[in-house]
């Protein structure tokens, strides 16, 4: 497989190893800043709005702005957006700068940015609070549904996503977050320094694709799971979240809470449910 | 050694493993957010600003406010802090909202929260950029010196790390940053569900103590080392950083042009440096 060029920076390295010394030459995954930002009609005018600069790995730009858009719940309809592109600059940022213009019709709530999840109106902050939140947000519980999933289907998931995952084996540096149907098939594979954007870029993908909600679908993360993914999978209803590593206290409870199906230290040998037993099948 | 209770949550999971299905009681890191906000004079005013929501594992809290303002360049003086407090509250949320409050005489410039690092004023953003940022901020390259650390003090700090890390042996779902001296010996650590807080509570500990710049120290971390983590040991002056995982493209380019020595993949048989050799003895 390809690689992209500037996903991986080259560089020389100095090794030690077993006591002794040399130099050779290593990869790592490429780290830089993207302003994302939202163009949008205001009554009779035209306003742009930067809306985030998250450090990222360059590649699915636009499913990540998407995505990102899509989860924080600023965007509902694909079809409110007119186009992504670059903003023109000069050469070493012109793809750190992207612009979302929206068509006139779409309704865009710039105050929105000003609040975030975790806080409501009335107290300061608690976990209970940052679920309450996702809520408000327009957020609903994944339906119980048929759908359920054999156990050998999660323990074979670690070993797809390594299989396909090819900046990873390289650098060692980069979470992945991939889509997976029911009966194991890797459907979506996006990778990131960042593991919300790895994420971000999954559901943009799916998002402008008009695949939206992923009721029959399993995402898997190669770190640990946190409020923030959960946050993100449920707003894309996803019925079943597996992890490689842990997951923290909020994201069970955001997972008991949202009816998701939450695994994690999945492993060839097995792994942990942590909500939503009922659709793991043995 | 005793784990505060709050900072693990006990729960039941489901284990599946080998094809046998039990359930056992497992407990995970708890993540909660944290708002903090700065209590300021302005002119004869005084004015409270929200300055950041961020999840986090609750215990050294007020570490975590004062080093996250230190490294974000908001505090440069420990004597600027009058005090720190958790604000009242009900039950849930009363370890989730804290105030830093400053002395009159404080210098505070809450419009630097409406920057950030990642942009200058002129163009859109750019590694180079985020680069040129943080000396705007006011952050020297770290001094040549004579510091030099040998390769198997380096070798060691993993399992030293380890060793004194109660809560991840527990959840597996934690990171760390510690403070060590040039001989190796563990002088201070911090476990945290996000690594850029584990690293603010560890450089809140030495800026509160006025310890400041750590000219003489190693920076363990456990995970991956990003530009954000690499910017924090900077502002904190700390000459070598190491690591277990990989670092991104913009961690090597900062630790080179800030003369940091970055040393990744830290293993008891081995490790490489990505800048600054110099400071490694074989």
């Amino acid at each position: 497989m390809i690689i992209p060029r500037r996903r991986i920076n080259r560089l020389r390295v100095t090794r030690l190893h077993e006591g002794s010394r040399s130099t050779r030459q290593d990869v790592v995954a490429v780290e830089e800043p993207l302003e994302i930002r939202v163009r949008f009609a205001d009554g009779d005018a035209w306003r742009t709005r930067s809306v985030s600069v998250t450090m990222r790995t360059p590649g699915d730009d636009f499913e990540l702005a998407a995505g990102f858009l899509f989860a924080e719940g600023l965007l509902s309809d694909r079809r409110d957006i007119q186009d992504i592109s670059y903003c023109s600059g000069d050469e070493q940022q012109e793809y750190n700068l992207l612009e979302v213009r929206l068509t006139p019709s779409a309704s865009f709530d710039a105050g929105l940015l000003n609040r975030n999840f975790y806080m409501t109106s009335s107290c300061g902050v608690c976990g209970k609070a940052s679920l309450d939140a996702i809520e408000v947000q327009g957020c609903s519980p994944i339906a119980d549904g048929t759908l359920t999933v054999p156990s050998e289907v999660l323990t074979g998931l670690p070993d797809a996503l390594r299989a396909a995952q090819p900046v990873f084996e390289k650098t060692g540096g980069i979470h992945a977050s991939a889509l997976f149907d029911v009966e194991g098939r890797l459907l979506g594979l996006r990778e990131d320094v960042g593991r919300h954007n790895a994420l971000d870029k999954l559901i943009g993908r799916e998002f402008l694709a008009g695949r939206l909600p992923l009721a029959d679908r399993i995402v898997l993360v190669s770190g640990r799971t946190s409020f923030e993914l959960l946050q993100k999978a449920t707003m894309a209803g996803v019925p079943v979240v597996a992890a490689v590593g842990a997951p923290s206290s909020l994201a069970v409870d955001l997972a008991r809470r949202f009816n998701v199906t939450l695994v994690g230290f999945t492993r060839a040998t097995g792994f942990n449910v942590y909500a939503g037993r009922a659709r793991v099948r043995t």
